[in-house]
């Protein structure tokens, strides 16, 4: 076969992967402070030094965890195809879509609140990048918006910006506060029946800010 | 004068609330694990044995403040007199006072970030008061709900728990990630045009959810 890419090129790759892999892991449970590179070394199979050689550093590796975590986010979001979606349709999709995310990516809310606690110093660094991809994904929710109001379904006047702010709340606090929250409503935020009662309501909320 | 209160008593009650005071900010700053009881110590001009004849330990000391930010903003929402309120104004003004809360009380968003990332062990101590205390809180927006239903100005059917959870998440949300939504919208999120657009947004989310 025939291929541009070389085994070494191949194998670094590879590795590079499998350190992702295993940081996103570390940092999720421990943090960016808590995290240790020899324990992420130890879990992907590598060394410190391999690390060192495709990161720079410990803060150059969570750097490149949250990258990865925004890339797939929105990448799956893009395969939601919600431009042939009626426009009601597609932002319940949407809804649904970043809940079930969060629900099964519990790392992607921990990564994110640890970079809130960080300022988002990481993030800075590769803003052209993350720029890009949400500036790309608040033009696909406009372009919704815009067909619901010209089908006469949406208000005229929704900021999507706000709309995808709102969207990213209702699902992420839920999460990120489960565990003060389970204890001050005395209810298990996580069973099947608060998680169902929870998607349904999110689902009016946003509808409700939408309708004409 | 006749008082029941002994100075003793008014002295350590005094000192009780400078370290309260002096651990708030401790604990907003650095989290529960990097907070030092040596700070707080120095910051509240008492010493660490009497912080810890007061709270027992650093953990309770944490306790205690969490407890006492709970009280805090639970005790300022009853003084808000909703029940004298029209239903729909009655909302208004507690999501316009939930969204300035958490902006005038920064350390509020912290901590309760910080609980969660410890698995609210310490509400968990304290569960039958703050339970008490946030069941009152959505006793309080049923009631109103129930008068709105009534009056025909809301929808029936709706789960005040759920309103209650999305008045936080909208608000709450917005603050906990302003960094990352700074970074990633390119946008300055606590410019006093975006905090106007976002409250305004917020007031409409809660005013879809309710309307008839």
């Amino acid at each position: 076969m025939v291929t541009s890419t070389t085994p070494k090129k191949r194998d670094s790759e590879a590795t590079r992967k499998r350190v992702l892999s295993a940081a996103r892991i570390e940092f999720s449970k421990l943090g960016l402070s808590g995290a240790r590179t020899e324990s992420i070394a130890t879990r992907s199979n590598s060394n410190k030094r391999m690390i060192y050689e495709h990161f720079g550093s410990k803060d150059g590796l969570f750097e490149a965890v949250i990258q990865a975590a925004w890339e797939d986010i929105r990448a799956a979001e893009l395969k939601l195809n919600l431009q042939d979606m009626e426009p009601m349709e597609a932002m319940r999709t949407l809804v649904r879509f970043t809940w079930k995310y969060y629900l099964k990516n519990p790392h992607f809310v921990t990564l994110v609140n640890s970079e809130n606690l960080h300022r988002a110093i990481h993030l800075k660094k590769i803003k052209a990048k993350v720029g890009e991809m949400q500036a790309h994904m608040v033009a696909m929710v406009a372009g919704i918006i815009d067909r619901g109001v010209a089908s006469g379904a949406f208000r005229p006047g929704i900021d999507p910006l706000q709309v995808v702010i709102t969207i990213a709340a209702i699902n992420f606090y839920y999460f990120s506060n489960r565990h003060t929250g389970s204890v001050v409503y005395n209810v298990d935020l996580m069973s099947d029946e608060a998680l169902e009662n929870r998607i349904a309501f999110n689902v009016l909320t946003i509808e409700g800010i939408l309708r004409a």
